[in-house]
């Protein structure tokens, strides 16, 4: 069985630290070099629930996408709920590894495996890595979507193909339009709208989107925008990486076991849905002739 | 029929520029300050459609929530969709004014016409503004529900009072946890987590948040979170915004006629809902030998 | 009939933004892409009076050197003089373009037409375009004065040749020296000065200089400086780019019929000369006591 | 007669450094503290021909408005201007102090002793110091003119009774207009036009004023601007800070000699007059063919 | 016996965390706040040696003065020194807490233990805490030498006093100047030389002091300085800390067992003497030419 | 005789200030570029002591490592330390020549001479500059040590070798280790702690470390450091650069006298060795309860 320090240099070697952005804290957050690993478990969030699972499982690593702590700490106290993790897996042998934005920009990386659930055909990267000279690495995957979707369908097969949760998956953008090329972008991307434009896509898969970017992208014209849960849209890549691990695994004989957590760790946990355009009561306000005012004078509600 | 440079003056009044934050862009966007102004639309976002609905309805007055330029411009040529919005809103004689963090912060404020929306009632600001010795300005408003509701029945009554969106209302936490105070604040409310903790409210209900603060908010326990659309959080705050200034055209003679735009200017127009806990099928990913290597040795996917 | 945005095009040949500094603020300030331009008027000063005198024109598009907005604004009210500008502009169908760093460093350019109204022989740039491979684009501009002037007849001419202003031509240096070789750049030249000084020229002409800049550049030695009014500099060029749009009309068959603005928006009104070396007269201060014992004790005043 | 350090003390009593801005470098610059002093010497530059003009006099201590390194150096080499300037004084047994901000804002200061210059009656400071009681120092003084005078006549005044420069007096306004206060501000005074318009004054008197503010100032109407050298403003200044020394002396019996040195430091030597409104000629350009439509199509020159 | 959250509060009592450094990074590092806590090791540094210590000893608790993490950090891995003793401390079941600049200004405080180790009578701080209206808190502390003693006496006190190291006390100044008053401060206190030249003292005893802040302070006159290795100032304040966490420990009858690490974390481990002012032998050159060029023409080698 | 002009040329060449940190101040700081030059004097620091060393050997020049101003200043008076010092040159006519990173970098350097003293053969720069193609140039110096020493004896060499003063050699690390390689940095080195581990070397030999480097490059393991006087290591540069110089002169027939200062100008000035792991004694604090407290729980005092 390989030490710890072998297997980081796997996991380095699949997803290069330099590749990460410069903000970014990814690698070895703990554990001991020296120590072997046998069991390995693979989730996008490092929270208690997954540090306790990884215990339950016996698994030596736990890899996850979201660093623990993206910005520096001076204290992992156990009163912390981070240093709460921190102390559970040093406690139980468990070393975490991080592989984030250098996930992101991996070939395969994130969004390979997010339009793999969606069978959607990769054709390149939206933002290509200029240091690679073939192409392939970079954040976002433009897609061919083979035959064409309405937006509708497409997020219905997001709906359909992707982990179940809450939130579901939002729409910008006219259902009916027709979709033959999408971008799609593992987590929050709101930050590649510029890019998507350029790349002339008739829509964009991601996550995390905010009012103020959807509005002034709309404002904008096509393309249409999809959201589906942060958590979702990551979670393929987590199998993508076991199958990687296992493939280095086989390599070098080591018999590693890797495991992918089905723990839902999307924060949201219900849904009310609305009836489109059903209209506003009257909304009554703090004191009463503002309120009577405001009840007579509105031109209506929204419905 | 008063002039421009009057009405502005009133609206100062009910929503002084000096109480926005800094970073804020409040005030009188285009208009001439010596033209007479007879008729008003409220709206909560400066976008084409709604600046085309003003010129229909001969609107020589639109007040928005939203700033149309945030930060600063050189440019308003109407080949960008805010210069088409500034070059139709000039042509045909309609001021813009803006309200924004100045209108969260007002007594009464847009938080208070969102609380009111639900019938909940108001107990005072989250964040009290320092400077008002009555306790009543200030950002977000802490509210007392009665009879207590489940997070659930809260998220239930927020679906049915609002003006109904695509996205609905989604909920973090236990849905069966009892709420007998909530917090409540328009917009995008990431930024007051530390204040609602500390507030010790049972619940939070406001719009546009994200993986990484929800999640690291329930790491650290109650409150429930519920995130609606940033504009139907808003929306109320309209009617309320109306109703003040006719109150001001009474009291001077003015005769101005308040109107509400109906239209729904939140830009999601669609939405997928997923079964919870639904397996994901096994992840196809690009490279044959992998995918076959993650579909033997994952653990087994969310269900 | 051209539409604006093909004029704009052509605009943006003769002069890249992308030429321009990056602090500057150039391109399209306001307008409709779609309106067809048959008239065009190039100002230096984008000002009220030359708004209203374009109004009156019948232009369709005013050209000018000065930006309307060097920083960003998030208001074009017009309750502000530059809001009222732009309120100007739209209402009467007048696009205003700005072209004004990029047009410095263009070949030919703004301190090229100042050569030329002073028929100086131009040898290349004063701080050559390093992406210019021909060695002809850049700041300022490196002339031979044949035949040789004296600062003091160089001052004449430039008294003579450039547009009438309440400010004259201000010289610093020795008027009697002889000038072989001259720098001219349009406007504030003094972050030229180390350039100026590399260039080994007899005499640098320029704009808007200050006590400071002037009085440790004289302390260095030569060159002689000579400072016009700003306006005056930089107006040559109105006259060079709308020949230049003129030609560029003529290869398109567009017709368009080009003015440039005689307004003088100088602001400087009169002037008020002294004699030099007049004495001052004893110097009254605040308080008896002080003026008596300045009276008294000083060495003498300057004459 | 007193030590270098005495005098020192004296006048940081008259002008103390904590007053000056933090941007600000006053105080001593050079000389030993236990020399005596017998012979002082004020003047607004500290350059070269006044350095020499200091020994000539056989001056101990030469005092100037402005500093001779307002930001750090880390030589005093005098193969550099400044540097000569220091080895100058240095070799010759004469300290060099710098009173600039702290004079400015002073009561009596730099502003008083331009009022003075021209019996204007001094009415409070421009931008009064918060932590002076009496409500007399600060920045910039405002004055009333009594009787009344055009803006043409004022500036005819200060030509008169300023110390002459080749630059005269610039006026921006209009020339007609009747000036009942003024606010005068000695040296660059641009930062100051906010409080000026605030103060609601008929004229501002200041120097070395540019383009850009000028021309805003000008778009905003009121007040009319007076724009003097430089050194013109400042040189009063000299009179009454030897004056104000001279009275320390005698309080001390200390016999100083104070001189106020008469050469001109301006650094404009010469001016030619332009006939406003002249026309200009024809502009010729580089290259023939631009020419040739510029003077063509180009609707007239100002004249 | 105490849980571990009770005795943090007790410590936080002693050095409230408020009242440390900005930069500074205190309070608990690691450890489980529902843990309880029988015994206590206090010591200067948190390395890897006193980590062990701790664990041999079976103490719950390491309290320090320097922060493990006085910058932030995103990884606790064992690979690491830092993270090495992290692993120790969580495996072992050791919290660490650190007491920095806070216990620096505390009263008793690091210096007071300093000054008590050498007997000296302290008469109060050397940067008062200007919120405390006792006067006792604040950097560094002021004594007196009772009787007084030579620059060098002083050193062979501290020699004597202080636990040893291979460093010793290094002296800068008169070695046998009289000394009545002098200044300590525990650790580096070379940003304290301006406070210690305000109160005037004969000495300034700390540690950590180089070549250019030593040189400038003694070209600037008195006091002498002493430099004792930075791990010997500080190392008297473990006792004291244990002796006060003992007092709460009765108090509270808790039955704390505090101990206080005997271990020298001083890096230094030997020390050379040289015979100041021993002759220099000629210094050899690479290359010949040079080198004998050297030896003939220096004036002579420092003995 | 050479003017200073032609001296500074020669020494540019030598040591050229484009070669210097970025943040340093190197070159001419005060002298007359038209004196002619026949006494060169060669110190570390240019300190009072050193400048009327130089006036009273009557020296032209004089030229040291450090500079006199590293950070800007506004002022030179006599009544502050360095200010007197320009005083002091300037009136006997003696020029300030500064040569700091520029010689640390040089091809022969600082550090050659420093290895040069111990008679280490230097195999190549520690952190070798890029632009220099042969590879010779650059910070620190790598060596080998033949026949190998101990720690031990590498230090009492050190002591032997440099120039005699207070602080001696202080190790850290085991004296007993064999060092084959070492690198070597006149001055302050502890910002190339990285660049000598990763060199591999056995020792690193420098000044002015302090606590918190040497223990946290201590806990990293190899190699041993030693620490002398920062002057004592900078010294032999002087006997360097006067030998190169006067290379230079006998080249250029100038026939200079070159000399270097013997004068020890490291600050400290007496030094008291401590018995190292000597018992420590009880350490009495402020308050007697806490002292009591103190003596009977404390686990006992290293010695």
């Amino acid at each position: 069985m390989p030490r710890l320090s072998e297997v980081i240099a796997a996991l380095d070697t699949l997803w290069p630290p330099g590749h990460a952005e410069e903000w970014d804290a990814v690698g070895t957050v703990c554990g001991d070099p020296d120590r072997t690993v046998s069991r390995v478990l693979f989730a996008v969030d490092p929270v208690q629930e997954i540090a306790e699972e990884a215990v339950r499982l016996g698994a030596d690593l736990l890899v996850t996408h979201h660093p623990l702590y993206l910005r520096g700490t001076t204290t992992v106290f156990a009163g912390t709920f981070k240093g709460r993790v921190v102390h559970t897996l040093i406690k139980n042998g468990v070393a975490l590894y991080v592989a984030h934005t250098n996930a992101d920009r991996a070939d395969p990386g994130v969004s390979d495996a997010l339009a793999g659930a969606l069978s959607l055909r990769v054709t390149g990267p939206l933002v290509p890595d200029p240091t690679d000279q073939h192409g392939r690495r970079g954040l976002g995957r433009l897609c061919a979507v083979e035959p064409a979707l309405s937006v509708r369908e497409l997020a219905a097969l997001a709906a359909d193909r992707l982990p179940g949760t809450a939130q579901g998956i939002r729409v910008a953008g006219d259902p009916d339009a027709l979709v033959r090329t999408v971008a799609v972008s593992g987590g929050s991307g709101d930050s590649l709208f510029d890019d998507v434009r350029a790349a002339g896509v008739d829509a964009f898969l991601t996550a995390d989107l905010r009012h103020h970017p959807v509005s002034e992208a709309r404002e904008q014209g096509p393309p249409a925008l999809l959201d589906a849960a942060h958590w979702a849209t990551e979670w393929p890549w987590c199998q993508l990486a076991a199958a990687q691990l296992d493939q280095v695994s086989e390599r070098h004989g080591w018999g590693l076991r890797s495991h992918v957590s089905a723990t839902v760790t999307d924060p949201w946990t219900a849904h009310a849905a609305q009836a489109p355009a059903r209209p506003a009561q009257t909304v009554p306000v703090p004191g009463a002739a503002v309120a009577a005012a405001a009840s007579d004078d509105a031109s209506g509600a929204p419905n």
